[in-house]
């Protein structure tokens, strides 16, 4: 009996929700839900139906997790509720600060129909969420650090390329590797968000643009560039493409803390990713949660949970038995 | 309310324990029971009572978790069983091939007294075991990878003090640079355990030893060292106790998997631990699952649990809501 999948929206996440189905023998993708009109939409999976996203409380049937892949910014906070309602449901809401609105709202949405609904799931928040809450348990006195990158920023990259005589563009947020190293040796520096990155642009311009005035603004935009190291660098469109056309990320979350009678004793934690593709490994993780998603919605469960209250072993297809036989 | 520890069993584990407890303040040492003459041993915790080890039942009202310090060898088999009769306990036991029996019994046990028991809590198994479960469940596709070190090895360290004109002896467990390389790399080679690590020998001889045939006898020593690049260096009584009396460990887990329409992207997932000591970070994991312990017992759940059965939130002093908005 396979969990029935549902993939609401089909952009780079969507796709790598249905690849990362079919390396999961106990799921099957029961149907795609789009925005555009069904007819367009040509999906990788053969005989698989796709239904227009309005239509989707008339396939509650088929549909035993219904996965939202849309954006935080305008979709999910409107999607996740309202889909709630029909659907044990899942998604990857990514905003960090408005966390406990969204769920509050999916948590009564869920709760009145008596479905489950998971929200924030990936890698940060997600997988970087869960080891910042192990490691914090078990070092209560230490100080934690997460870097990102190497890595493409979707929301730098399209800040660059908002500029006047820009074509393209693309920007890497990348660790400092002091910074690192100083974590690393149980030091517990202080660090800003700016002194534990630099920012990497590949910025295509216009023909004729006045490429000293773009670096100049890409390098003094608040918030973005202006308090980072960051690097520009003008090439082709044929070159951006050749060589920028990935979507790697990764990061690390690290802890040191101290134990012992006199705090003698440093421990550092490191959990750390490196992604040949963002989208398909947040995919690969959503798509572990929603067999946990299914498990809890046929345990009885209601309301709205997140990677903190899931306990490990609903992510796995295989028995407790075997788990701790092979594993533990 | 304060969530009363009990020790069970003071050793290096145990001494580990208390300290950890007085990093937490939503916990207090009820009590330390010991197998020696509760009169003769003096803990670093003032005004805490001592108790022989087989009055434990007597103080069954004033424990909310029994954590228990043995070994896995012939303490813990006994004793875990036998204990969760009267309380909630949760134990470290570390012999992996037995853990399916081991779970068995304890399950038994907790169930009849209706009692919840976690057992093979720490680091490996525990935080490296779960770390196996996350990833492969993330990424179904790809190779699992465990190091261990660099760290003193107490079973190695036993079996050369076993051997005849041995005085003292410490052994570590290093990692192979090399092939952690290729590992990271995404290449998922196939390496043995001999092939992952090396290890390193100080001994201190008698004096007059033949200590050629002792450099021999530990690197012939079958399962122990003859399957490693072994070296050995002998030292003085003096040298081992300035240069190796510390208990440091830590190890790497690693997943290498592939995911995309051709398995084109590869992803490492890293989690790695640098440890100055042993038994304080094992006491630390130890001691946060204790609380998810006594959460669990009052929520009215029985049975053997281990670290996959248990909901990560149930590890930290913080609740949900202040969880979601400051981790997540």
């Amino acid at each position: 009996m396979s969990i029935r999948i549902g993939i609401y929206g089909y952009g780079n996440l969507g796709r790598g929700i249905e690849c990362a189905i079919g390396q999961n023998p106990d799921m099957t993708l029961a149907a795609v839900f789009t925005r555009r009109n069904p007819a367009d939409l040509k999906i990788a999976t053969e005989g698989v139906p796709v239904y227009s996203a309005d239509s989707a409380a008339e396939h509650k049937d088929e549909i035993d997790v219904m996965i939202l892949c849309g954006g935080s910014a305008t979709d999910l906070p409107v999607q996740t509720p309202m889909l709630a309602r029909d659907f044990t449901v899942i998604d990857s809401f990514d905003t960090h600060a408005k966390i406990p609105e969204h769920f509050a709202n999916v948590d009564a949405a869920a709760k009145e129909a008596g479905n489950v609904a998971i929200i924030s799931c990936g890698w940060d928040p997600g997988m970087f969420s869960l080891n910042r809450l192990y490691a914090g348990a078990i070092l209560p006195e230490g100080e934690d650090y997460t870097f990102w990158g190497k890595g493409v920023s979707q929301g730098h990259s399209d800040a660059i390329r908002r500029i006047d005589g820009v074509v393209d563009g693309k920007q890497y947020t990348i660790p400092v590797q002091s910074a690192l190293d100083a974590v690393r040796s149980g030091e517990a520096p202080e660090l800003t968000t700016g002194e534990k990155h630099t920012r990497e642009c590949f910025v295509v311009a216009e023909e004729g643009a006045d490429i000293a005035r773009i670096e100049r603004e890409i390098k003094e935009m608040p918030n973005y560039f202006a308090d980072y190291d960051t690097t520009v660098h003008f090439i082709t469109l044929d070159e951006l493409r050749r060589d920028h056309s990935g979507i790697p990320h990764g990061g690390f979350v690290i802890r040191s803390g101290k134990t012992g009678k006199d705090r003698e004793h440093t421990h550092i934690i490191e959990y750390s990713l490196k992604l040949d593709s963002n989208p398909e490994f947040t995919a690969s993780v959503i798509t572990a949660y929603a067999r946990a998603a299914y498990r809890m919605q046929a345990a009885g469960e209601i309301g709205c949970k997140t990677v903190f209250d899931i306990a490990p072993a609903l992510l796995s297809p295989k028995s407790a038995d075997e788990l701790r036989k092979t594993l533990l």
